[in-house]
């Protein structure tokens, strides 16, 4: 099927003329396919740009390369997979057992103190971590609850007592535990949990208390079942103060598996997915420990009472506290990610096998990665998927700075909870849509329990609100943003301010120099190779998407300027009225990051081939952002309406530059049959599209093939008048 | 919590300045909840609209209102309903149980013949099985099976004989049967299928046969354990001539539930959803059935092997045989639409009782209803259910006037294929959409399967890519708006249509007189009031809706143009690359039909509360599908960008006339809770959050309450520098 005889010379573009021959090239795995791709036609040119598979798959694999192939070998093996349609109750037994094997071999214990057997490695063990989502999304979030949050608590909010007698019965998972701080009616504002632990100086204990219903404990892994200890977030109350959140250590239950005195619970029963994890309910009824078993860095009760902490601020202590958890959203912004790029090796897989409808042929159908519109709801995902792959390997190289103490000032933890609260919404919810997306275009076959798809997107759906609701997390990068708007200016001048404000009214501030004003777009009306020229270049994309963020954060601040001098719930109702706005623009932020991160990747890369092919899928990312709020631009003066077609033109073009190099940019995320184990991606549909197309030409070549109606009438017309 | 000191008059509105406290008033189900809206205060004024909700209810009942009502009583008894968490073997056997009750109650009689027990009442039939969803979807679609594709196939496809011989037993479940036409290798390209009937004049009999491994029939419900006869769609051979697809009523197993010889399946085992239905793969080898076992409506085969139809091409002939089978769609069509009012039943209901954050409160959390964002994310889902609602049931009324004979010409079949076509794809993913959605505004919650979102959309996901792919329905709906298109101009004298052409290429084709030209845009820049009286004009939402179709329409059928002239393949791939552009276009269409299906719901509403908040809920969706396309109006000179950010304002305006609005808006839907069934829409979560606030206000008033630690460091500091 490829074409060389029209094959073009691989030229720098300089414009998107539609009949134009293109300069794409063949990749590695594309022998066997069709690399048609509609209008503008794409040749299997060999002088056009080629992947190296193999470095970009190790540029994929990132900082801790070694320890993720590690963890694909143990993943790939049968023993560490979920099975789909096991009951509940079997996929718990499972899914424990499993646990115990990872307890075993280590794999879970890398940022545990070496001088309790594990490696102070705290971004490696956050990468060996992420690579179980492969495996079963069940066993990854219950792994994360025992050493990812209940012995990560007592890492890090413990002090070396705790460290000394409870982690080593974490780590080898003789005490299953549970990590108990969400309760019914205090799902991301944790600072309200009504769960007491008021200390009394007579016995020298802590008594915690459930008040009301509300405050229950609730979908707390491991406490159905498993969990024989946990970590429980309550109020810290002494000598009749409130000094917020603290967690404590608490037994939970007998070894008969029965709840201690003063303890109870509920199973929180069946769920949308992750059912090999036993989610439950736990409350107390004055239920006493030792003073000591408050985990107390960060705050301490003495023997009589009396509070101290080493950090003054009540807020800065609380956040501070929570913060040393950040590695959950660190962990989920990775799996999520692979989770996504899991699906889009099955479904460009399967689209390069499958065939539909004839088009361009009497007798051959088309493979349906050639249709344009299967292009467009796979390409851009795998671009962001991409973007997304990138941007995590730097989160995750800032998240290791500052645990192991190589950069970790306030400031740093600050950055890292902000790059948390802006990455991980996006790429769950981006792995929950491009699941559904892979889903639906494999069709009925996607649909299948065996095909991995559904149970992913099912199991996947819950990272959208667990470890913070994603609109609650990008809520958090608003304000954040907000407040370093108001620091800036803060340093300007009145003047400077002033004229700002005149500015934003007029609604044409232009940050840069990277884009001309919109008189000059005017000019450039009729001349769709100039805008794309513009659009190609990086340093354009930076600042569009750089612009949007600070004009969304600039003119949120404008209307939220008079808040300070209002009553509380008028300023209450101004900032809600911003709400979907902050949301927004804290989402552009998350995708500029992104951005970043991929031109970063696309600039370190060495292969000229990979480097072209990378360079249009991150401007296909780039673009493709542009695109969705092109309306932004349009209303803002940024961009002409010549520009805003130029963008989807440009867009239509890279889509079909890069058909030809799907399979090896999926082919690049590493994963093998042992862990795709969807029979769609295995070679399978080709084999019988390979079978019908072969007996239908035995047929034709037989001469036995039956004579379609509508020919054998024409035939017989001929017949009945030869004349005609 | 309702303030009526500051309640403003209702007057019409001539602008949407933030600051003006607003008109809308109380709902009857709101005296419990915050009304409180953000930044625009809407007041529980006693003289604002109210809705009537029981004459609401009434009105979305529409047409087969009384078969409706029935129907749910019928499926608020408990043993229709799906039990979460069965394995798949329990729910199949459960689901079959449950289909003996259908067919024992009659309830899934009403399309058969009179003289058979039946009502010939084909409306009826389908109101009634789209009210099983709420019972369980995998009843819902098992029954669809039997009832309305292979009981279906036999009434509409077979002739006299066929009914009395077959009917009474597919009627009343003695004879559970597949509809097999579907092959793992042709989903939606039913034409292409592999399975051959060839006809044996010898013994007069069909040889139904299965020549490749892509030829299975795939994904056949009933197919796995209950069918014991399948009507099968095969290449109908005859004297070597193939008259294409045709289908034929074929036993498959035995008393015993063996497999008949020569016929062959495996089981497709777990799926993504549905799990009580059998799905499972046929095949045949050389399986001989009577000549009289073609189903012989519209193609007969005579002794003698002699071919004869009522319609003489066989493409129209194939096209009247499919059309038959449009009921599948109509009825996901209403289902989808049902399952998202549900999901929206339940948010909204939690989303009124749940709080979460203090915002303009020391003591007392918001209802979280009251976050603008929150609001975005349900209300609009709404005014797209209530549009689907009202545009359901006009669909529904042409269905029947077609099946019932009363209005059955040729041009009636194609509006109504068309219609099914584009309303299917937009409920079914809207279902989907809302779904998610709902399950995330729950957060936790929505995640346990108790509270039936998860569950539902699991089922649900497949209703995206069966009875026809979305993406390929819409494709139909597009060639029919380009064939309409072309029909259109092959009437117009040259001059006219060069004139057009023209007008398209300067991008300035304006159709009617509702929009002023860009040119006058300006004009009205600085007066949003303008902007929002013109947007609020109903002919102004139609034009601009109508106008997109048209000439996204005519654009694509002018890069078209040079099809004609074209080799095949250049052809194809210039088709191809306006695939995108064409589903986008049919996907306008479909929503500009609900928007006219609303509207005249709207105008048929006599209570003047509920028609005034009808009227902002189809504001609110008709501005929406505006506000989502802003950028095509944009660019292609429609609107203005003043009035582009009108179209935002004015939405977040309407939203917060809606909320006051929101659960009488959802109780209209008329669920009980036994169709719910979902414990956080039980109240459960209002009696929790009530226990809380007591308990605090207790604890408050005992004197009891232990003193935040910033506030006691104030009072310290006080004591200690007695003087500041």
């Amino acid at each position: 099927m490829v074409d060389t005889a029209q094959s073009a010379a691989n030229t720098t573009e300089t414009d998107i003329g539609p009949t134009r021959a293109s300069d794409a090239g063949t990749g590695t795995g594309l022998t066997d396919v069709s690399v048609d791709t509609g209008p503008i036609r794409v040749f299997g040119d060999p002088s056009g740009p080629a992947v190296d598979v193999d470095s970009l798959r190790r540029q994929l694999l990132g900082t801790w390369a070694d320890v993720r192939l590690a963890a694909r070998e143990m993943t790939a093996k049968p023993e560490f997979h979920g099975i789909p349609g096991l009951s509940m109750a079997d996929h718990r037994t499972r899914a424990f057992e499993q646990m115990q094997r990872l307890a075993d071999n280590g794999h879970v214990h890398r940022a545990f103190p070496a001088h309790l057997g594990g490696q102070d490695d705290h971004g490696g063990n956050i990468a060996g971590f992420e690579e179980l989502v492969t495996a079963d999304p069940s066993l990854q979030i219950k792994a994360g609850v025992q050493w990812g949050l209940f012995g990560a608590a007592v890492l890090h909010l413990g002090t070396a007592v705790h460290h000394d007698t409870l982690l080593p019965g974490i780590m080898s998972l003789e005490v299953p535990g549970a990590f108990a701080m969400t309760e019914i009616g205090h799902g991301s504002d944790v600072a309200s949990i009504g769960t007491t632990a008021t200390y009394d100086p007579q016995d020298q204990e802590f008594v915690i208390h459930t008040p009301f219903r509300a405050a229950w404990k609730e979908y707390i892994g491991n406490a159905a079942k498993d969990g024989i200890a946990a970590v429980v977030f309550a109020q810290l109350i002494t000598g009749g103060v409130n000094h917020g959140v603290h967690a404590f250590y608490v037994p939970i239950r007998d070894a008969s598996g029965a709840f201690l005195p003063g303890v109870g619970g509920e199973d929180d029963d069946l769920k949308g997915g992750l059912n090999g994890i036993d989610n439950g309910r736990l409350h107390f009824d004055h239920v006493r420990i030792p003073r000591t078993n408050l985990l107390n860095r960060y705050g301490d009760v003495a023997v009589d009472g009396s509070y101290t902490s080493p950090i003054a601020s009540p807020g800065r202590r609380f956040f501070t506290m929570l913060g040393t958890l950040v590695q959950g959203r660190v962990s989920l912004d990775g799996s999520a990610t692979q989770a996504s790029a899991l699906a889009l090796t099955i479904a460009i897989t399967y689209a390069s096998q499958r065939r539909q409808f004839t088009a361009g042929s009497d007798t051959d159908e088309e493979v349906i990665l050639d249709y344009q519109r299967h292009q467009r709801r796979l390409l851009p995902r795998l671009a962001t998927t991409y973007a997304q792959t990138f941007a995590h390997d730097e989160f995750l190289v800032k998240f290791d700075a500052v645990f192991s103490g190589a950069a970790d000032t306030d400031e740093d933890r600050q950055d890292l909870e902000t790059l948390a609260a802006a990455l991980k919404p996006l790429s769950t919810w981006h792995a929950i849509d491009t699941l559904q997306e892979a889903r639906e275009a494999c069709g009925g076959a996607g649909f299948m329990a065996a095909n991995r798809l559904v149970g992913l997107r099912a199991d996947l759906d819950i990272y959208a609100t667990f470890e913070g609701d994603n609109n609650v997390l990008l809520q958090l990068v608003a304000k954040r943003l907000l407040t370093d708007y108001s620091r800036k200016f803060a340093k300007a001048d009145a003047g400077a301010l002033a004229r700002y404000v005149v500015k934003q009214a007029t609604g044409r501030a232009y940050h840069g120099s990277g884009l001309r004003r919109l008189s000059q777009a005017v000019a450039d009306r009729g001349s769709t190779a100039r805008s794309v020229g513009a659009l190609r270049d990086p340093a354009v994309q930076r600042q569009l998407l750089t612009d949007r963020v600070e004009t969304m954060i600039a003119d949120v601040a404008s209307v939220l300027r008079p808040a300070t001098h209002l009553p509380k719930k008028e300023a209450a109702d101004l900032f809600n009225s911003q709400q979907n706005a902050l949301i927004e623009a804290a989402r552009a932020h998350g995708e500029l990051l992104q951005w970043e991160a991929f031109t970063r990747a696309v600039e370190s890369t060495t292969h000229e081939g990979t480097k072209q092919v990378l360079t249009w899928l991150r401007d296909l990312f780039g673009l493709g952002l542009v695109e969705k709020r092109v309306a932004w631009y349009l209303i803002h003066g940024r961009l002409s309406a010549q520009r805003a077609l130029a963008v989807t033109a440009y867009t239509d073009r890279l889509i079909a530059r890069l058909r030809p190099h799907a399979l090896d940019l999926v082919n690049a995320f590493g994963y093998t049959q042992d862990h795709l184990r969807a029979p769609i991606a295995s070679g399978i549909e080709r084999e019988r599209q390979d079978e019908a197309r072969d007996y239908y030409r035995r047929l034709r070549e037989s001469g036995a093939e039956p004579v379609p109606e509508k020919a054998h009438k024409g035939d017989r017309k001929k017949k009945d008048h030869p004349g005609q």
